[in-house]
């Protein structure tokens, strides 16, 4: 564990801790996540200004992903249309990979980060990416309505839930990479481009 | 515990589940709040509809309060302001009421459902609520020059992570709270609305 | 009266006259309205700046509520809705305060300021709200199709053409109250805010 | 008076009543305007639907142009900057009209029809222009800075009430006429388009 | 040829090259418009600045007009639409010319500069309004409905590729007479205002 | 020639043409580009629809990057900038593609495409964006102040009428390629990400 470190330019409007000096669960996560990933992802080494943040940042992200209704690729569809729509450089990018990764389709996520509905989506993933849309842009409009429609292409009430959850989370999420100014590890742009058979 | 209750109509898009059918951690957060309460203020009934992520959601709402560089009611002062401009019913009514007590202003929360810009808030405050509006309102548009206006009216470096978090957080409170319908337990409406010297 | 004074504080980006200095008709009115309500709301000290501007704006709000094929408690809904809308402070608190009343509902006010599509109103009243908000932030886009809406749920033609009276009238009062930055009365905030049987 | 109608054609939404069948006041009123302009506009024929609305309408209109410390050109640019901003059709071209009339300028009101900041007006006319069109577009950023500006140009404390009262009536005006969809008379849109000298 | 000029005040935030100093094609093209006109148009004296620009823009708006599966009039019914949303002096006026010409109807621009849906078109042509408003302001919401909504009210293939691309030309047009400040000449004020049989 | 073919999928709205059935000068151009690039790019198949209009819409962007006095990478960063804020996968991707070529940093067009106030730019390149961007989403609040700003930061004359001139013909392009529902060739997203030294 002693070579690993944090990167300085992981954010730009607040100091990026040195790895030794933040508590021994955050050096945990992180270098377990380090080794999965072959890299640590600027988004660890920035939550780690704040370990108490840290720690219920990822708690909250890893009941996103773990306890689910909805496919391990359709929740990275949802960060990538809220990202592309808020704008966020550190979640267009970072999650763009992952998206690539899950969905197997190396231009899915250039498509959502423009505008989800040119996406190569399902009908049923079009409704979802409607109703994440408009409750990242005007949460106010969001009526029983949308509900229904998401009922009526097959999703499940816990799924519907899902469904708002990762959104209202990335809209949290992208508020703190944008307002830190995080940026995304060079391996995120070039990942998983290659197409998969 | 034996006569708790989940309210029924503490949101109208999800079922509240019975408080005797919730895991026992949550049981316990719930009879704690219930307790300093009064009463079991909705969001923990409709949250509890997906163990997971209460607590998560209350984990992170809980490290905002208690691990903070800023004043409890800046805090609310943040919440309330944000959830007008996102037109939250739930957290304008429910977060209103704790700003009243915690600033000892019967008229604040009403200000700020309104429009920050009116309220009696100190220079210093109005300019963590134009940050906190901004970020919530055209996160793309946050630049340094927001950071450094934080800055100039003191805010610590610590203060200033934190506006920005508690503005993310309820970026997703809001989102959760008005996708699922959540309502304010008749109780918040008129807390807190005497004087106080 | 000569006990009668007007609020310095009713507004603080013009001079709130001295009640003895302004018109007969003026002192009348106010005085007449100050015994109705047990104190005077301040829209009618901040608009004795200009006399012949109070005439035009008392005459016009009274021929909104007396002449009206309208319920009362509709006409103050669609002035809270709009309101809320605008974000108008002195029109939130102090026509909130009128909605309780005619209501009879403690809450209404509350959600209607916040969203009016989370509010407790009739299907035939949402629709009514629709347009009024409609007609608030995209004037532009209003069309037949509307009107239409507002006849279906069987609103009467001079029902139709009072809506949108009252809805008009308020973005008036609304910019207003904003631009001289009117503060509501203490007493409005916490009006009729227990239940009524 | 046996001659006088009213076009039927001057509002869409809503039927124009017979001149025989309304109140005399209202009959004088038409009479009077008509002689004056050599034709009846379409806004007075509208408002006899509703002869209490008719009277407070044009009685809160006289009080802006009959007592104020505007010059009445200035008055007409307010008008025609917040009716193109709003994008109404009767108001742009009615008040089109007035505004040529009274500025002698053929060319201004296509100017502020389309956009306020390339029209010939004096510095002084453009930051008077930017706080009513701002108080139309976003009326809750107002602020006491807006009115400093218009104060450091040199408007007296009553012509900035002037301004937000004249910006305020268009913007009930503008949308009683494009609910009612109100149609400028044939006159409006050619009147005064020679040059003067 | 000699007397060939052009204004000076044809665009504010460029100079006007002298017409003796342009490339001959310019001069054939300016003198044959100059000679159909009655006066040389300022986008012309405009767009001189830039001798390939010059050539490009107008062979590309020559393409539109000539070669085109709709009514002449129809695509300056979308000109005066798009320039309308957008807001420029330029476009407004010299086009609103152009279709009192085309169209016989001398109020059907000030119609559209201010609001298409309350202009005296047909349905088919609101359809097609509606579509070339919705490209302009929120270009990503276009879906395969609304080309089928055009389809529908029978616009042929080559006419639905015509509708989006004088509304695309129209949103670079626009963005250039605004950005350079471009000034209609007097002449298109007052032209073809006159009724026509 | 024989083999040169044009991808059905290079557009979704509208058929491709067969490349033998196009005129013989877009065969020529779309031949030599193919050769260039090594692939024949969508928007050259997709614009074979209608020659005319290819014709215009290629001599405008070729006179936009061979007549200008902005740097190759400086037009290129507009293109993306612009083309992110409007949302437009094709304009995203394969002039994000172009940029990194140019600009020979493999992570730019990901920053601009994503929000250009968070890219590795020159101060000087940031005024041009802003500039650009403010021209793309609110063309009518340019004014006189953002010539300058420009001007201050060392654009020339020149210059700044190119910024504007690649800002709005990508307003047209960028509406174009999402009207016709134009997908990007695979080879563009992946193209130049590895990095150069």
């Amino acid at each position: 564990m002693s070579e690993q470190t944090l990167d300085d330019d992981a954010m730009r409007r607040f100091p990026v801790p040195d790895f030794d000096d933040i508590p021994e669960d955050l050096q945990a996560r992180i270098a377990e996540e380090t080794e999965r990933a072959g890299f640590t992802p600027n988004v660890f080494s920035a939550f780690a200004y704040k370990p108490s943040h840290f720690r219920a940042f990822f708690d909250y992200h890893d009941a996103l992903v773990e306890d689910t209704a909805l496919d391990r690729d359709e929740v990275e569809m949802i960060v990538v249309a809220v990202s592309g729509v808020n704008h966020c450089y550190y979640c267009n990018v970072a999650h763009g990979a992952l998206l690539r990764i899950y969905s197997k389709n190396p231009k899915l996520a250039d498509q959502l980060v423009a505008n989800y509905r040119q996406a190569d989506v399902s009908e049923r993933q079009l409704v979802m990416l409607d109703v994440a849309v408009k409750l990242t842009e005007e949460p106010a409009k969001v009526t029983e309505r949308d509900i229904e429609d998401l009922r009526e292409v097959g999703y499940s009430e816990e799924a519907i839930w899902d469904i708002a959850s990762v959104t209202a989370f990335f809209n949290l999420s992208n508020r703190m990479a944008m307002f830190a100014d995080m940026r995304p590890n060079d391996e995120f742009h070039g990942m998983a481009r290659a197409k998969r058979e």
